[in-house]
């Protein structure tokens, strides 16, 4: 068999579940969440040891720091495992429900009923924990799932994998809702994409160029998630209280997350009575300022320290540092800040500080980003902030789902039609 | 200029343009709606002599008459695309609601705003009033259009073209709002589709054969609708009468639309007591039955007229007939119909017969279509008699919209978040 039809066999595979999962009650969904989380309880030894042959590799393999600390299983991680799938047990069961029931002028009763998308690919790196975060979302929005993580997890992936197929058999479910895949060979992701016909929508969790990679070759439907490039605008009546907290929390909290701000506009009536300030508070944690002429000017004449200040590039204005860095720029008003943003921003989160309703408002509307913020730190843009209950991404198009995605996200809608032998005039 | 640099400017335009129409006021748009109503009902004889140009070129091409029947435009034809564009200023503005808003723990408030999805491409057919509609459609959503209809109609579109100029104008609107592509280059399709950065969804409205096309080469997503083979089920415990006037409807009300039964499900309980009756009624309308042996067997039993009655083949399973043709199928039951249903529907419509509740509640749920029907007609399944108030297309797809699109499925939601001053811990 070549891996292309081993593909098309684990998606008709898929698919097949998939129907049984869709109508499985909510019961059964979360007993298989319990028993898997059981199942991971009583191998805790075992997934370790798998864990530590991948670990071994990636030492062999000199990989960098940072993924072998994302690969790394502890005990620490097992129960923060173990507390996720309880967590996806007790989220409500989004599948089923019917929205907007209303009877026509024809007599029939029209409305919406809530179902899973079918079957979702989730490519991932090597994180052994999105393999069960993953798994969970999906059993618990209907959908079966094929799963391709990064090759260096692979001895832990097929451990729990094991676990997985485990907790579905104990709760009546077929073991194709999840499968995991354990081919290291990367073509396998180029078929997974070209699936159309048993596949759904594919789920890249990664870096950028993984996601558009994807992108570029897929056949199927991608929710993706690119940089985020997020701005804080200061408007002429911001509150100077509030600015200083908000931007320290935005830029400083963590640097290496996509909700992070990147990019900071001032309004030219606060310049000097603000920035001065803003800029002392994020020189106290060592943010580089990359600055347009006339904010640079007004941050050397107050006599902020040189080492920290540069001119920005264009290349700047652009840019997702992920870094103690922050653009900066000065604007007339709102209208520029709204337009600027519309520019060079990603898309991602957005946020304005200001006491002016109107501005808010405007500032609300017009700004094309998956997340708009008035006096709040762009930070909180995530599923669990906004309430989802869990995260299974976030994207940055308009199409299907827009920014933090939850189990919604994971759904789609169908008609109902309820008549008593009703026939169209 | 080339083609492609052509479009590519067209689609700066059209960004630039949806920014403004985003922000517009519903008054505004609504405005835009008459004042192009009024442009059309001024150059009515503008209109028709320039459609005339185009039914002249066409008998000279020798079009298929059912062609040149879609590309004439009359007065009776001018006046429902007038009706039209005032019911669509007649329904409410989808753009810049605020839903769920609800306070999280942390402090700030979460919620979701409807917003345009930005720019849409629509590639139709030579039906001029295709151009109104779409353009009416795409306005009041706040989406800039990019129009490419058939060829055949170019005289005509390139004069509707001037009346939505025109009305734009008058409203204060950007006139890149509307874009309708003069260009009669088939290449010109193949340079919208290749445009993520500019357009954000193509809807094609036409054949099978155009919409597989543009989804095979479109790097932006689609919208699609594909064939609708649709199934009636008659469950064991479905009333007589109710089954009748139901299967006589949704198969011989008209033949050439895609929501009309195309293929028969009976419980074998009631074959005997329903299908003769059944067939009776269909051979009133000269509708062939193509079955399979068993429900062939029972009608010709039963003495019903032999050149209606034809053995099926494999291929009558999947086939859209859009003629007075229907496959006939004994099943088991409620499980056999579904699972049928799940392999040989495209997804479109499907309705059972019955009056189990336990049997509609099943098919509801299990049945995986756009739209699903408890004893009433698929015929149905349209956007008007849904309430949606007007109908872009019909999505057969899962991704984002489902089943009949309004105003609606051509938007998305922004998160917005109401602070003050918070951060996060």
């Amino acid at each position: 068999m070549t891996l292309a039809q081993h593909i098309a066999t684990l998606g008709q595979q898929a698919r097949a579940a998939s129907r049984v999962l869709a109508a499985a009650a909510c019961a059964q969904k979360n007993a298989a969440l319990h028993a898997i989380a059981q199942a991971i309880q009583n191998q805790r030894a075992a997934l370790l040891a798998a864990n530590a042959q991948d670990l071994q590799r990636a030492r062999e393999q000199q990989l960098a720091p940072a993924m072998v600390d994302r690969l790394t299983l502890t005990e620490k991680g097992i129960d923060a495992i173990l507390t996720s799938l309880a967590q996806v047990a007790e989220l409500p069961d989004p599948i089923g429900a019917m929205d907007d029931l209303r009877t026509r002028p024809s007599g029939i009763t029209v409305g919406k009923m809530r179902v899973p998308l079918g079957v979702v690919g989730i490519i991932y790196e090597a994180r052994p924990n999105v393999t069960i975060d993953a798994a969970a979302l999906c059993l618990k929005s209907g959908n079966a799932a094929i799963l391709r993580g990064g090759k260096e997890a692979l001895a832990s992936n097929v451990a729990l994998a094991g676990c997985i197929a485990q907790g579905l058999q104990q709760a009546g479910l077929p073991a194709h809702c999840v499968q995991v895949l354990d081919t290291p060979d990367r073509a396998a992701v180029d078929a997974i994409v070209s699936l159309p016909e048993w596949i759904d929508v594919i789920i890249p969790r990664g870096g950028k160029s993984l996601i558009e990679r994807i992108t570029a070759s897929a056949r199927v439907p991608v929710i993706k998630h690119l940089d985020g490039n997020c701005h804080v605008y200061v408007d002429a009546s911001a509150d100077a209280q509030k600015t200083l907290a908000v931007i320290e929390n935005a830029k400083t909290q963590r640097y290496g997350t996509c909700n992070t701000a990147e990019s900071l506009l001032i309004a030219r009536p606060v310049l000097a009575a603000l920035l001065p300030e803003i800029a002392r508070t994020l020189a106290r944690h060592e943010v580089e300022m990359r600055c347009c002429p006339e904010s640079l000017a007004a941050l050397q004449a107050a006599g902020l320290p040189a080492p920290l200040l540069r001119a920005a590039t264009d290349e700047d204005w652009d840019a997702e540092f992920l870094a103690p860095v922050i653009s900066v720029r000065v604007v007339d008003g709102l209208e520029e800040a709204i337009a600027w943003i519309n520019t060079h921003s990603s898309g991602h989160t957005e946020a304005i500080l200001t006491e002016n309703h109107t501005h808010a408002m405007r500032f609300l509307r017009e700004v094309d980003s998956s997340s708009v913020m008035v006096n709040a730190s762009t930070r909180f843009a995530d599923g669990f902030e906004y309430g989802l209950g869990a995260e299974i991404g976030i994207s940055t198009d308009k199409f299907h789902a827009r920014g933090p995605v939850g189990l919604h996200g994971l759904t789609s809608q169908k008609w109902v039609v309820l008549g008593d032998g009703h026939v169209r005039a």
